[in-house]
């Protein structure tokens, strides 16, 4: 079960954005910091302001910031912006093939879970993941560091 | 957000294994059934076999059904011996290189979210799944049919 990249990268962008405060950061900044790819950062920083969730300065010493308090970003709220496909199996798409899809009751629970899933995210904001800015100025990624899967019942990962 | 393939066809197997009752099914039959590759069926059943869910029946006429009451099979302990990889974000994998993986808080949220979603499924057994044998026998795909998701405070996609 993953999330798109595109929900990842959201995330990190906004946590950035949120732990530096009012100061403008730009994609090249944003990109330096995760040690993420430009071109990708590009697109999400694009979807965000257009979606309201950041505001573009522009100008030689332009950038961009949070448009609103972290405590009114709603984290359920930007992964329902973000994650536009939660196909979580086939007859969640629109390539549909499976042959008993009018009569399965498989989706009745996929979606309660899901909507578990997003209701969990729904109890957090923004304010909830930010970090001091010295916290972004490390020097090395950290090597095998595993933060999760950590699932009840299942052996954890985290090593 | 997805589940895996894999994590799809073992739901399938299942409900179509305990839909047909006492009687042997083969791989044949069961990717016919769902006009789905064979290969990949038969790493599935495989796994399923050897994590005690179904037993093979050697010989001519054999074939495999399930090696439990449908009540007992519980959706969240398949998912869990499915879904090898939870990987919402990637911080969640051994290829982590995320710079501020040692002092993020989404991993928290994010497994909060994951567990809710797991929770749900334990509330389930492949008893509440079956169909009747008569249900598996479609003529066609159902097309455009979409089944979800369907995310409470998102535009349905359901058409």
């Amino acid at each position: 079960m993953r999330l798109t990249t595109f929900s990842d990268y959201t995330l990190r962008v906004l946590m950035y954005a949120g732990s530096v405060g009012d100061r403008l950061i730009t994609i090249d900044e944003t990109a330096r910091t995760y040690n993420i790819s430009r071109a990708h950062l590009m697109k999400v920083v694009n979807t965000l302001t257009r979606a309201g969730y950041l505001e573009g300065v522009r100008g030689r010493s332009g950038g961009f910031r949070l448009a609103h308090p972290p405590a009114k970003i709603n984290l359920g709220a930007v992964v329902r912006e973000t994650e536009l496909d939660f196909a979580l199996v086939e007859c969640f798409t629109a390539d549909n093939h499976c042959l008993i899809s009018r009569f399965c009751r498989l989706p009745n629970v996929l979606n309660e879970a899901l909507n578990a899933f997003i209701a969990t995210l729904d109890r957090y904001t923004l304010a909830d993941l930010l970090l001091s800015e010295r916290d972004f100025d490390l020097l090395s990624p950290p090597r095998g560091l595993v933060r999760g899967p950590l699932v009840d019942g299942l052996k954890a990962s985290n090593s």
